[in-house]
């Protein structure tokens, strides 16, 4: 029997990319598509697409009252920090509301004070690969720390925990679906510009997973969908094998052979990941890089994942793992 | 009266633009087009907007015997280093081939065995701005080594000389008009990807002018012109000081001010560079980013400005300083 | 039990995506790679996300000769008109050679003399919506001509056969891998030009499939993948009504309801199209726009759906049918 | 002694333009820089590049009562209908208001009643090469309008006037800087479609400038600047002729050799047009297709090219005739 399946904020990227995965998945069903700005409308006001049997969509606090037995929540930050989970359902929380443990980090990374600290520790902070969810409040990790943990997470026994950098490239889909001028076609054709430098809310979060700050800078790209993050370490240990031990049998989770590098070509439009493996002539500096898509591994399809985990479903139900080969 | 010139190599991208610089130039006077494959044919086969007054190509033999007194040489690497320099003239060689020191830096980093590696100590590696030429054999950097140099030659009292890390972006046009599969456009659309990791030969070059090596990763962007480093360094003192005092008055580099990030879409199209200076704030790395465009500060546009200091002409003389707007 | 199938000329972008859908296909079993330049390599060659269980390169006349039930020939024009076809095989031509009933015409549009002009109507031209094919060789259609014909051929008996103007768009990858000038991303990225005005190879096929010409004029668009074609024609009956009549209940097929135009965007890493329908104020001129991708309807995907037809499979078997929501 | 100058709407893409070839104009001064939202601040805030020593913003009622002697309005459209033209200035409005001679198109075409009507014909729809302004109220054309006008006015006598098509493709930046779903670059990127689909608002400019309507559809491109028109025509006489006799010496406007097709690239930040001209193989369709960028030609360099032929300077000063040769 399906899961009765609700989605919160279904209209942003995050929203859309999991309604998606949710319709492709056999044993999902969806009961509520929550949207305050669309409330009222068919689901085929978001594209022309989606099927006309679809639910239509209602509020976001109609959707949370649905009963569904899984709640996906795409809401802005600030908006999800205030959600009260429902009893007796997973919810998957694709925002950072729930991301750090120490609620005094979010004035200063997220700029508001959260509103249910004490509730912090009740969520659980999940990569399926690394840590997968036990209990059924799942904080899903950013795009950039995605990228950056399942980077650098396998390999803390063997790099030195200082002096780590991480430069990483994202494609203007992770800014969202909100109107800005950073956003704006014009800006971000044929441009390449770093921004929030050392500053980017995805610090804290990377250092809390890790286990030690690194210095990470992302840069916004003239693509759709998909990130890199390029990663430079001292090694003090055979980083491949460690690489390659957690991710031998991983189905979302690729290690490259030896002088291959990621491409977001390949991981666009799809929930996996990979990952590649260097060294600097020059200096010994080991280069971990990993690609996603920013909305697929690095949102939705990782939520969908960490669901499935949760609910005891095979893990990759509803995912999109391979992507067009040109 | 103008100074007759001549530039060889005319048909790749950095020929063509050097060629543009040159006919914006008030005081040099094309006398000479060389290509070997265009050889016979007039300057409009190159594009419809070079005017039927301009020079038919001829070989690059014939350019370079053409008796200029200021050749820019535009040839591949391997080509440019067999080069015999004209005596009495100026030349500016835009390629590798005379950047290194050690002659025995060419076989590890470009791949071919330096047929002139006594003549290597009669060129010299010119930055207007940092180290100007003296002589008239000017080895005119590379891309990316202008950009890591212009942002970290200032610093080198006040950063670690180790530890350094430099990852890099580029446009396609820096890959040059050979046609190979990675720039071809269904590769390089919606695409980003780090390649010649840890052994671009720019490596040697970054390391020859800052006096110590630096970890350097370049990467492949989606946009036609541009490029961006983003260095990373531990500062022992002021960063922006010393930035500051080196680029007060310089007309094609600027130092932003606090909190302004480096943007390719600012540079596209000119010869000036920006430079931009953050503290991360989780690690306190100091974050150096400087954006030029290769085929403008990162060649042409340098290569002219290295010539007229040479000839006491204008700094900015032909040089595009101005991009557009929007 | 599946059916044996190989492709032929499987490393270019046809081949490569031909292969996508084959493996993505239940009822097919890929016995055979061929490619002559890559014959001996393994499948990842092309791909590192291809699995090593695949079977690995062989010339494309030891891919003919493997005994497939189903051949894909993907080889370039004149070399797909020296096919020889298997007896006993179902053979999907994805090339131009067999798409022409006139030898004649191959000199003057394809610039080469068809070497086996005899054969032509052995071939059926076949677009499964419109005109599946009854017997086992099988013209697959150019990806300009099946979104005109599919835009126009339902509406041959409401507007006037003169006058009509296609305006069609490209991305590069209809370019085909093959390197050449036009197909460099320094030319292609803030690029849009046409090209091969009024003299393209698709125009006898489109006047062939329609029963009169028309003015055809192909763009090149900076886009990986997609297509799109603007019909202008002079309606002379009800054109919503016959589009609809036609594809109510077309899998691969959607006319878009009125006021929505179609978009690149929705069509692109699948094998359907879209059909939008308007009209001019000024002049009352109809305008009928498709879009594709030009590697998926306009290529495999349309292979794989003609196969299946011809196979007696379910038609979509092995399609992608679904692109990204965002 | 230079003419005091005054930027209205400074702020937008086409006033950011004309303010760049204000500044580069050796015979303008700029005394005013108007912009509602950004008056008071520094025209630095609009880009680091501009001087410190530039006049700071004021509001669009402050610069035009700054008595300046030529004004640039490139306010909104309704914004700039219920402009009051200041005595003895030379005014050139680059928005759509005073361009259509019959107010009653106004609520028809751009959703608004004309505040001014009867002042409409104290306005002069300029294009230098065509019909140069005689007075001083300039209502400076569209950009679609000035790349078909351009393609077509020359063409009228050997022309069928019925049954015309226009198929435009435009950059992102033609649809100005205001934020808007359809400008985000996730719905502009790898996507192109058609939008206003036969009712854009420079339909009746065109049908003003040529003496006949045309059935004009626009497409938005995934490319920054530059537009392309492609014009479908029933000749009648020699279309070579007429352009070549209207455009022989005309420093903006180039007829492109036989054989060569416009291309975005070579007009991008430029002020300047191309018009190459082909014939259909198949129906003997005449196709003349104009290249320009919506920004240069298409907005500030065709204004600043109007004013200088008001004021009497030469026609081409302040204008960017080159872009960049790659």
């Amino acid at each position: 029997m399906a899961v009765a399946t609700a989605i919160l904020g279904a209209s942003g990227y995050s929203g859309q990319e999991t309604l998606d995965r949710v319709l492709a998945h056999a044993q999902l069903e969806l009961v509520a598509l929550g949207s305050d700005s669309l409330a009222g409308s068919p689901a085929s006001v978001l594209d022309p697409r989606l099927n006309a049997s679809l639910p239509a969509f209602v509020t976001n606090d109609d959707a949370l009252a649905a009963g569904a037995e899984l709640v996906f929540c795409c809401l802005e930050h600030e908006r999800a920090a205030a959600l009260d989970p429902p009893a007796h359902a997973i919810v998957v929380d694709l925002s950072g509301a729930h991301r750090l443990c120490e609620p005094e980090l979010y004035p200063a990374w997220y700029g508001f004070e959260h509103p249910a600290p004490t509730a912090l520790d009740t969520w659980e902070y999940a990569i399926p690969e690394l840590f997968p969810a036990e209990g059924s409040l799942i904080a899903n990790p950013g795009c950039y720390a995605t990228a950056v943990v399942l980077a650098l997470a396998p390999l803390v026994e063997v790099i030195e925990p200082t002096g780590v950098v991480v430069d990483a490239k994202s494609g203007v889909s992770g800014a969202g679906r909100t109107l800005k001028a950073s956003s704006h076609a014009t800006s971000v054709l044929e441009n390449v510009s770093p921004y929030k430098v050392g500053s980017h809310q995805h610090s804290p979060e990377i250092e809390q997973a890790l286990g030690f700050p690194v210095c990470f800078v992302p840069h916004l790209l003239p693509v759709k969908r998909g990130l890199l993050a390029t990663c430079y370490v001292t090694a003090t240990g055979d980083l491949r094998d460690s690489l390659e031990a957690v991710y031998a049998s991983t189905p979302a989770v690729t290690v490259l052979p030896e002088g291959i590098a990621p491409a977001l070509s390949r991981v666009q439009g799809t929930d996996g990941a990979e990952i590649g493996l260097f060294t600097d002539r020059s200096t010994g500096t080991g280069i971990v890089v990993c690609a996603l898509d920013n909305l697929g591994k690095g949102a939705a399809g990782q939520a969908v994942q960490n669901a499935n985990l949760a609910l005891g479903l095979p893990e990759t139900a509803g995912l999109r793992l391979s992507g067009v080969l040109v």
